[in-house]
């Protein structure tokens, strides 16, 4: 922690910042500048309130240089983590799609579904039987009936299944109904108590990104996680709000790069929420893994025009199809398995 | 709905787009212009789901017409809501400003703190209990024993207490303790399990803006609440996130007269939260008066230095004092009673 | 400046460090942390490229401790600024409302506009001979002759003008013209050659903050101009862009007590183009005399169903009056003269 | 245009409108539906003030649904615009690198640069001779000298020269100076005199995206230049404005693929500027051409350490080198030339 005084700082405030970082266990080593005096902070500022040094008299600035999360960190961990979903590794050097419709709604669906995502060569299916709406008049999912009709299509071509958890007095069914992947949504990436809760278990979780949480914020959800014991993360990128109209989120194409050296989880990244169309679908799934993203969760449904939400997003089977036949000449332009 | 066709389109698809709107029960008025043909929805275009005409052949563009919300929107409801909290009207002509510390500490803190708040002419008392926090290593809130040393700290002023509730499974004892106003947080907003919750009860409730959450999303999380039944609901502005790196959030004052004009709910600024420095508090708070707020959240702690969180954003009691002398003379130049 | 080292920064790589300050005339004062090593740089540093010394081996993060202006910064000089514009104090305990159109039309509507700007009150006139429009196809301002027509119309009532340049060739005509106040528009306040223009005479500048500009940009575009030797520099607040899609600009209140702090400017607001909406005007009006503006620029035309631009967001002649009753009140309520 | 009229319209309200737009030229086509009555506009709204019409008693919105541009529409123009700069395609099935420096320094350090430039297989050179700088106070460009020792160095290596121009009185040496690309700035793209000013000539230029510009505001610049007969126009989106602290700006690649649909003219992206770090150049480069991008703005300097602004963001020659071996690979594997 580096605090740093005003121009007109008398000795007085000096040493008393000096004082209160030793009632703190803290050593400090005093600079004095032509135009500003700063005092360096010596030992563990992980505990230390930042704000209560601020108040005190003569101080300017007070400035964190150590990262406020640890277990995620690469820093404290350097070999990238590959988690391990029913013998698919996520992360590493292979690319994943996670492929499959925003919502479950019927088993014909589910199982038209999971044909063409297992047909196209994704490894892993995603669908919600949770879904959170804007609004209260718009259908909010078919709750636990939809996790069975999902369990029920997806077992059929072995694709583990990734769906969201909203609601902490759920999970003890998602764990009864052998969820392989649990979904963490946007909306949710500072539900503190939500992610306290899936750091108890261990199964995997896609930790989205909140709409405008930066990076460092994201991060520290993770860490939130990974305290708890469960250090089965996948981050997920998935578009953050901006002032452009144009589309519906700007995909942070440049957090990739940064995850990939700040941390050691996987980052996938989510085209079709962050767009909000098909046809931007295949230009950012490219710019995703020429990125350096491990994976990819896209949009698919056997019939779009029919379906009961973000129908406009979705990708057909035919256009998944291709997709895989070009995601896979661009892994391995880029030293990928795919 | 209007929905506006490409420029190349052909009589067919304007057919299709007809035969599906009567499919949905609802009529269609075609208008041939020079550069575009554009159809009009007749009917309640709340049951559509905006998408999947979209996706019918020939379509450029979807727009809706009419608010995605009812219950909250003073189209459908021109008074103002007063919500009266033991006694105290909030919305109407009277501001209230509710005082209190960031976190419930001490029972002597507390008591200090009540006697602050009713001293500087307060009617109501803030202070969490169970607290949101960023990164899982810092004072997570002293929990339900905080709920009982807050409502003994008010009970001796008879101020009427007002605390974050974060997960659904603490609502019952938010009841037993008799919290006077729920608050849902900022991080919240969008939690929808939890709008549902306090929609089946008639506590009052203070719904915070999200981080970076429109008016027109606040609004829906409002009708989540409205719509199962608590149309007790306090809109607060907390300030968004931008850009700007000088201060924490940026207040959006223009968020209140745009509520004022779209809803009937009281509207009410936190200047603590938004700009994250005590010393901004009072243009903030009287910015946010002027502008046409019906009242104030403050952060005030009996001694800020020695706060476990946010330190420096609360207020001294003397602090407070002198805002609400400065705020009284200010509400009654904008025709407010204090 | 502060160099934060890498975690597992070697001794050699601390003293080339050391040995770059050295060579760049300035001292380095070591602090050994338990996870970081930090250096300051001790002299001068609005010298130093910060880049070139990231880029040093075992460099993990160049800090800036010292502002980059220096002229316009209250730390340099304490008392506010007021500025004499034919009589008229900008600046100070006065508060000071600028009313008049978007742009100058013709002789007639300037005569009535300025007979309406000096019936309620207003002691200063705007108006737009050269408009930024985003479009080409839309009015681009009557140019040479519409400074004419201002002056004409504007003397009569003896209402200093203030009126926009966009292009350094039209410098001279201004000064021909006797402009009395010239007005840098948002788009161009990044323009650094018109800024070093302006910055060599004498006349008073407005300076809009930039559609996305922080406080600090904006205080080196002041910079800029006060670097040639013209102080006479007048900020204007009008909203910044933010993803709320409800209003024009997010009018950024925050920045008024921020300016105050950071700098002896006076800051004025333009609550018309903030909003885009005329019913906006008075609550943003009050807004930001609450919270310690020296001033308005607040658009009135004597028709607004006829105006050539921007239409929407002029008063009205009786709505500037009674707009001007309301803030005489408030500008009392907060210790201004008005 | 369409204009949404209000809950409780009247009959008259609705005439009156009707009136305004035959007034106008127009046609009206009125719609009742259960909530709102809508018309519609039948005629060139080009022409038409929305704002006129949004004043209009009864009226409560108008939306355009006409693209605001015509000659940069792809809509008007079905075909890819290929520009031809000295024999080299910018545009078309073939990716173009741009590489340089920042900025001009003396004629070894662009002697070398062009040399690095060439052997790097980059057909075109960049480099600054005027640059715009947030303080006054830092290296402001070589100027005329600069564009001298740039086309010298250029010219061994018959490399086509692109800098940016910044003032419209430097236009007549940028001719004279036979410039290959005129650059126009972020800061600069709503700089409307110099767009026009541009607009008069041949020469191509590059037209950066301003740093909160929406895609509709840039191509309405680029209409600018259009509208006056240059059509030689080459879109260059270099990251906008975010909330986001871990890097410089956020690339927006959406905008590539909804460029490509919207407009004819070539895209290429400046990753340099976009990161602000040559680490991640990179990704960010391969991101953009997996998009869809038509070339690259890449920075590179002889020796970055040495280099007189924005050091840390310029490549080494032989990281250059590296990564144009890279882009080789990825520009196969999406079918494109290199």
């Amino acid at each position: 922690m580096i605090i740093i005084m005003h121009p007109q700082v008398t000795e007085e405030e000096i040493q008393g910042v000096e004082k209160r970082l030793k009632s703190l266990g803290l050593g400090a080593n005093i600079s004095r500048g032509v135009e500003r005096t700063i005092i360096g902070a010596i030992g563990d500022e992980r505990q230390i309130h930042k704000e209560t040094l601020q108040l005190l008299p003569g101080v300017e600035d007070v400035i964190r240089i150590v990262k406020p999360y640890k277990i995620v960190a690469r820093e404290w961990h350097q070999a990238d983590t590959v988690i391990n979903v029913g013998g698919i590794p996520i992360g590493g050097k292979t690319i994943q799609v996670i492929g499959g419709p925003c919502s479950v709604e019927t088993q014909a669906q589910m199982d038209l579904a999971a044909q063409g995502v297992a047909a196209a060569g994704c490894r892993l299916m995603r669908g919600g039987a949770f879904k959170p709406r804007t609004s209260p008049y718009t259908f909010q999912g078919k709750g636990i009936e939809g996790l069975e009709i999902f369990r029920q299509a997806a077992a059929k071509y072995r694709l583990p299944i990734v769906t969201e958890l909203m609601d902490v007095r759920y999970l003890d069914i998602f764990l009864e109904q052998q969820v392989d992947v649990i979904q963490i949504g946007a909306r949710n990436m500072q539900n503190f108590d939500l992610l306290k809760e899936v750091g108890r278990i261990h199964t995997p979780v896609v930790l989205k990104r909140g709409l405008c949480a930066t990076i460092s914020e994201w991060l520290m959800s993770a860490e939130y996680i990974a305290a708890g014991g469960n250090h089965n993360i996948i981050l997920c990128e998935r578009g953050v709000r901006s002032f452009e109209k144009a589309y519906r989120n700007m995909l942070d194409v440049t957090a990739i790069p940064i995850l990939k050296k700040e941390t050691h989880l996987p980052v996938i990244v989510d085209p079709s929420h962050a767009g909000g169309k098909a046809s931007l679908v295949p230009a950012l799934s490219k710019a995703a893994i020429a990125a350096g993203a491990d994976g990819l969760l896209i949009e698919m449904h056997p019939n779009p025009c029919d379906a009961w939400c973000d129908a406009d997003q979705a990708l057909t089977p035919p256009e998944l199809n291709q997709l895989m036949e070009e995601l896979r000449l661009l892994a391995q332009a880029v030293g990928r398995d795919f």
